[in-house]
């Protein structure tokens, strides 16, 4: 028996040391060689993808664990993405270093991986974690920078390459097509390692929300750009082809968003008139399923899967959120955010891997040179003059806001509201820094130049993060950023909330609880982590004192209850800030160049009224009176 | 404006209705051919797998949404399981008969896919959700199930498909050694189906655990098993090779074992010794990774991963649960669950599914019903013999205790404890379905025969999921089975626990308090679901009465005080129900063939004392106070 064991351990030795199939002295007796010769055997595939599956989850364990140590320490010159890029890049050395090739190619950044896997849980969460109230108050400012600053970065960093690569002196020629392409792709911010560092820093949340909806639309905006760029790759420019490319840009744009938005909705219906809500798993499981299907329905109808996820997420937690168990409230919101923080580190390890592993890179140094300083261009010249159009309006709207109205006179001695300080333009500027994104469209590039623009895209990304993204923590000092507002206060935590979920369907009859109400469809309030000084005290005395008068009973109501009640609201609405809504109106009243360009915000108001009014009634679950009635306690 | 977007509109429809590749006059214009016939075009190939993707999270959404039907409607006669294979099999059709490959291609079953991304979640949660207390107390009949019966199922099989291939009627040929893995292929049970049912009705929970720790052990086995053959494929075999081959099998599962061991406990210890409980999706993410990472690293050495990730588990909950923030351990229980139901319905879609899409199939219609007879005959030969084997054992054990103990006369009037009853061997028999492994498994098989192998396997295991699967329920009832057994209780919810969590570290000074500190450690009662009447009537006094009264106050106790507690608490210690214990000291002071049968047991109970009185002190968090003294409120 104790020899049996002895030939097996040897055996088992001999295999365990073997783990490179070309290594032909790995136990002959019992191996074939064809074996080895064999690609596609499994046995040998499947052991060399568990080796590079364990190296990738031991250096995102790592990347976790130094996380935790960076946050304990409260070490914030060093940032989490920076060491999952350089843990990356030294394990990709040993990998590149060590013999055989088998687990160099299975660790390769797929782009499939990434477009499939990786990606989408950060999107998903991105919407689903925005700050509406937030989001819809900065609208006029995230747009502007998003859509003409893209394209006006993408064009000045094409026209760049362009000319650069025409010169002639890196042997690498481009089309103009091929360099717009090269630009869209650099023109993808990454938000991640920027909203780490402002969440740590309690970042003011006007600059937060500016920076977080730029980078979040900037994606979708750089990847439909790019991909209309690729369609006139090899193709005659016409004069036409401008116009056919904006005419599909915006095409694209709108009918992903619907597509996010309709099954969005359709999710709010399914959990509004199902029970499904008592199999918390099941709830969970179909409402990751449906966003998921929402972004692959999307690429697949060579659409934008980003932009439908996006918008599938900001309409989940809109409308759905509010239909699902309380225990499906909690998990979609935490599994979201776990997934997106698994995803990104992976992808930051996986650029600094992509480094050593790819083989087929060709580095050319001064396209490289030439490529980073011209981002920093484009960046500026997207930035500051899109700044100062935003702050030209702004001042235009408060002169004709102050002229028109005679309520608020103590207005005039403070500085002008939503105008964009040059501190913050430049922190805008420094957030710039480039993520994931560039790199797995770069992957996409056609044409000769592939390898020498996907390593100039590589090396440019990594390093925009360790040189940005490493000084962000000192440049909010240096530029004085105001830092360590007020938290957001995450009243979803299961550990913060005890009292049990308030039944929809009672109506508000007095002020307080038609604040409440008014809270429980619109919860704008509940997601204003970063709360306005004055909206605070407006509305935090009523939020905080009804919450506990409020009596937990429940009676019948019907839609048109809900309508009325919803409009007695109004007066109460704090959706949109003062002066804003007054401004817009002005506006709007107006007509001309201000209500055009204030329309975002107009809309935004419009839509408020559609959505308490229409929307919610007919989307939202009115009452878990139903519910009882059929049995749930 | 109106022309571009006509235009733009034009070319969307057109491309989108393209979405064949093959298909020549989709927009000429745009797309150069050259795109086309470039397999590794990466927008032709994410279009693909966006519409692979999305085909396959629809039809797990069916499922999912079809499985709330059915536990709404109460309805059992069809089980999702079921469902989830007709469903696989109406899309597989559809896309069989559809025009193009590519979607085809995409769809298919790879082993890798299922290797790495599916089976360590069912794996992981059924490690993690495992009764430890039940499944230690039928620890002898588990054993004797998995690993003699899965062996002579496998020899049963394998001689049957020797011989029957041997008469040449289907013209194809096999070793012994490759009928011997496609034997040991279809000998692991697949535990989700009748899992599933027998939850659903409650059934007893002695053969709930008999059926869930053979299925579970099982499936380690055959893989063992199925290597362990193919590394005999084209060799000669000598007399040794038996004996060789056994000896690898136990050196794997051994070290499998222990790897898996490790690194729960090295979770525990890093949970033990960090305040990374401070940032539970940290802390989550890290119990997922090691656990991960113990799979693959275990796949990668050679060894077992399943082995491995399921004594993980095992070894995860047993100690490291403890040491967690309560938001980890709900998060975990919950996502690992969550994981395990989509990866179980993904497995049946996708057998469905692969029925269709694998296009180099060979169905041998003589061979599909040899080998599905076969597997009866296989599973009646393991199950029977063994039963009554059991039935000897523990009835001699009975007779040995009754003679020598004078203590409980009363029993004897009883049935004999542990017996099998022949209802039970009969449902054993009856939960033999095989599932996704054995399909998995079969992707290996080497040789000719291959194709021929792998389509008898999936029609079998399809045919068995249909056919046991379908009348588990009736076959219940006609074996009057006791079903409605005591509901799990499952004191990790949320939603029923609303008391905070206890310091562990305050030492318990009277009786009451004594078996609480058990319960804190052990917590084997928190995990019996399915309590046993008799025991519920012993402890579920005590448990009830003094949780309420226990002070929650917090006094620094050092080791010395758990350990002397500890062996104060063993005469209280119901870890091994009476009279087992009892019978096995007599057992093993009587040494003999009873005391060899019976070390299993044994093992437990020396294991529980070690496990009391060394490894829960050294490896759980004893005291939270530390973390008070730091700050942590």
């Amino acid at each position: 028996m104790s020899q049996i064991l002895f030939l097996a351990a040897k055996e088992i030795i001999k295999r365990a040391v073997s783990t490179d199939p070309d290594d032909e002295d790995g136990s002959p007796d019992l191996t074939t060689p064809d074996d080895h010769l064999d690609d596609s055997d499994p046995v040998a595939d499947e052991i060399f993808s568990s080796w590079a599956l364990f190296i990738l989850l031991f250096l995102l364990s790592s990347a976790l664990w130094s996380s935790y140590f960076l946050q304990q320490r409260r070490i914030k010159a060093v940032h989490e993405t920076v060491l999952s890029i350089f843990y990356g890049m030294i394990v990709g050395l040993m990998i590149r270093i060590s013999p055989g090739h088998y687990i160099q190619d299975a660790v390769k950044f797929k782009s499939s991986y990434f477009f499939n896997i990786l990606l989408p849980p950060i999107i998903l969460n991105s919407g689903y974690e925005l700050h509406q109230a937030n989001f819809f108050r900065n609208l006029g400012s995230i747009l502007t920078f998003a859509i003409p600053g893209t394209f006006i970065s993408s064009l000045v960093l094409g026209l760049i390459l362009f000319i650069w690569t025409a010169l002639g002196l890196d042997g690498v020629k481009l089309e103009f097509v091929d360099a717009l392409a090269v630009g869209a792709t650099l023109s993808a911010t990454d938000p991640v390692t920027i909203l780490s560092i402002f969440n740590a820093y309690k970042v003011d949340p006007k600059l937060y929300t500016i920076i977080f909806g730029e980078s979040l639309l900037n994606d979708a905006i750089s990847i439909v750009m790019f991909e209309t760029c690729q369609k006139f790759h090899g193709h005659q420019l016409k004069f036409s082809s401008f116009f056919e490319g904006i005419g599909l840009f915006l095409m694209t744009f709108t009918i992903s968003t619907i597509i996010g938005i309709l099954i969005g909705i359709f999710v709010a219906l399914i959990l509004k008139h199902s029970h499904i809500r008592r199999y918390p798993q099941i709830e969970t499981s179909l409402v990751l399923l449906f966003a998921y299907e929402a972004y692959f329905f999307s690429n697949g109808a060579h659409m934008s899967g980003i932009v439908s996820l996006l918008f599938c997420g900001i309409t989940l937690k809109h409308y759905a959120y509010y239909n699902m168990s309380r225990r499906t409230q909690i998990a979609t919101k935490y599994i979201f955010q776990l997934l997106a923080q698994l995803s990104e580190n992976f992808i930051f390890i996986y650029l600094g891997l992509s480094l050593f592993t790819e083989v087929e890179l060709v580095f050319k140094p001064l396209l490289i040179i030439v490529t980073f300083i011209s981002i920093c261009v484009a960046r500026w010249s997207a930035v500051f003059p899109l700044s100062r159009f935003l702050n030209f309006m702004y001042r235009a709207r408060f002169k004709e806001f102050t002229s028109r109205s005679l309520s608020a006179p103590s207005l005039t001695n403070q500085s002008i509201p939503d105008e964009i300080s040059h501190s913050y333009q430049m922190m805008i500027f420094w957030a710039g820094l480039r993520g994931a994104v560039g790199v797995a469209l770069a992957m996409g590039i056609q044409g000769e130049a592939k390898w020498a623009l996907l390593a100039t895209v590589l090396v440019v990304v990594v390093l925009t993060v360790i040189l940005f993204g490493g000084t962000t923590a000192s440049m909010l000092e240096i530029l004085g950023i105001k830092v360590g507002c007020v938290d957001e206060h995450d009243s979803d935590d299961e550990f913060d909330i005890e009292a049990p979920r308030l039944p929809i369907s009672t109506p508000p009859t007095n002020h307080a609880s038609g604040a409440f109400g008014n809270r429980r469809f619109g919860n704008f309030s509940n997601f204003n982590g970063y709360v306005d000084e004055a909206r605070d005290t407006n509305s935090g005395v009523n939020m905080g004192s009804f919450k506990p008068q409020y009596p937990p009973q429940s009676t019948n109501s019907s839609s048109a209850d809900l309508l009325q009640d919803d409009e007695a609201l109004n007066p109460d609405d704090n959706i949109i800030p003062d002066p804003a809504p007054m401004v817009s109106e002005a506006a709007a009243n107006n007509g001309g160049v201000l209500g055009a360009f204030l329309s975002a915000e107009e809309h935004a108001r419009w839509f408020t009224r559609l959505d308490e009014e229409i929307l919610k009634p007919v989307l939202l679950d009115n009452g878990l009176q139903k519910d009882k009635d059929n049995g749930r306690s």
